[in-house]
């Protein structure tokens, strides 16, 4: 976060320049967790930035835009997936497992995360949201490293079971997954992935049996 | 659906009887899954069915009785799972994805399951009667139907998978998952579920006691 993010602004005037932007990002974030997508407008996100609304327009265009920029993934899927899928190709489900449990319980990639499942659900420009980013950035991602014939197929299933795991532990509270520790979970859940990713009681794909 | 439950009606007096009882729940059925949980209304619920909106306290007392009684699941938990459970145990994962996908592909339980999916995320009686079928209805028998120690949670992530397959093909529309044919989905499902139910490379644990 900038240290210009302070929500206790007041509205008023601000110039124009980095600060500005930073700020608007940052009380985006807010209305948009507060409020979800539909709930958050323009005019309040300028007001608790204390910036006139014109400039979000200048800055960033529709609030489409300003939404799927305020959306701030805190990895970078391009470059720690095909890391996380690289190794001991017999612990890959773990890994994976493991990898998108970290980045669920960081407060803020939280946050992002079920800010845009909320919306998904009931906004159509959300749902392009996580659609775009679930398919370009994580399913092509996991599938380039899955060495089967239904590589695209496994891999959307993986992302179908990681956003499941979210949406019923966070959202829904399903128990024993809301109550449960981390560890309980990525146990049986990265035997699952490594059954998508290798095929149950096959080796991994990139070691011949021995 | 009963023969009363036609959508053409229009708004009038009707007599309280059994057929009063089915055609609010048609009209009802109508309304949740063209304006969601929160959008819908006792009001023009009542003027679907042709009755006087009071009728509807009458008949089911609260929105959340009527929407919960108004969600037809169109099988029996209780009577189902614990059969598609029983047999050959190796293959118990594959049986419990095809049944799954029968009961998804039945357009009007699709309409209630993905009703009840998108209030779920918004709506706090949506919520919870997603969180109670989910867990009361599903989860609890398919965890009676695994013999380990993390049983529940291994039938909550079961439930997870299902759910965001749902999601993922349904409602957000992440490919390949919502253009492929039936069967394409559930062979690799059924060999993730049957990893969740027995565990990988391991053979399925036998029928528990009866």
């Amino acid at each position: 976060m900038a240290a210009t993010g302070s929500t206790s602004r007041r509205p008023g005037r601000r110039p124009a320049g980095s600060g500005t932007r930073e700020a608007i990002l940052d009380a985006a974030r807010m209305e948009f967790m507060e409020r979800g997508y539909d709930g958050a407008t323009v005019r309040a996100i300028a007001a608790r930035a204390g910036v006139n609304h014109a400039m979000i327009g200048h800055f960033f265009g529709s609030k489409e835009d300003l939404f799927a920029t305020a959306i701030d993934w805190p990895f970078d899927p391009a470059q720690d997936i095909p890391r996380v899928m690289a190794g001991d190709p017999d612990h890959v489900g773990p890994r994976l497992a493991q990898f998108f449990f970290e980045q669920l319980e960081a407060p803020r990639s939280r946050h992002t995360i079920l800010t845009l499942l909320r919306s998904a659900t009931s906004n159509e420009n959300a749902t392009r949201l996580l659609r775009d980013f679930a398919e370009r950035e994580i399913a092509t991602q996991i599938a380039a490293c899955i060495d089967r014939p239904d590589a695209q197929m496994r891999s959307a299933l993986i992302v179908s079971q990681l956003v499941g795991v979210t949406l019923m532990r966070h959202l829904i509270g399903l128990q024993p997954l809301t109550a449960a520790q981390r560890d309980a979970i990525v146990e049986p859940l990265g035997e699952a992935l490594q059954s998508l990713i290798a095929g149950c009681g096959r080796p991994a794909p990139q070691r011949p049996r021995a």
